[in-house]
């Protein structure tokens, strides 16, 4: 895909997600835990600073990287999900992507 | 806790645990990643080897390490769980420890 027709699938995979209102933050992040496209929804006043929001991105991609390890023997993941106590935060590896 | 008291609650734990009949393996882990008490339903053939076991344990424990450092804006995580293609695996950090 050439970057206009990418940033084109981001977009509408991106609306589609915050047609459910629960949704707080969705974003696209390449294998290193860099931001490809993704926002908070409006009006939501984030948890983290920015620093510590790109942390998360680098450790989601550091954790999707090595859960591949294993997908030989238990195969692919196709979510991975952690709840805490004020959100449930859900990463879903796409190609070489993350959701 | 005593050694022997702590060993009567992972135990009682596990037993409870293996009533589930989807579960093929459950066991507490420490905050290192080595095996406190754990083991295979009987008849399950583990998708893994010994050794990618206690590697798998091993990144389970740094997962849950680092997952801390966000538990002051994000509240603690309740447990964290990954779906894979054969299984799912579930983690709950427990004091220092998880199962």
């Amino acid at each position: 895909m050439s970057n206009e027709m990418n940033d084109f699938f981001y977009q509408q995979k991106l609306d589609e997600i915050f047609e459910e209102k629960d949704i707080r933050f969705a974003g696209f992040i390449d294998s290193e835990g860099c931001l490809i496209k993704g926002k908070f929804k409006e009006d939501i006043v984030p948890f983290e600073t920015d620093a510590e929001q790109q942390k998360i991105f680098r450790e989601l991609a550091y954790r999707v990287s090595t859960r591949k390890n294993f997908d030989h023997s238990m195969g692919q993941v196709k979510y991975s999900a952690s709840r805490r106590e004020k959100l449930v935060m859900m990463s879903f590896p796409i190609k070489d992507n993350i959701l």
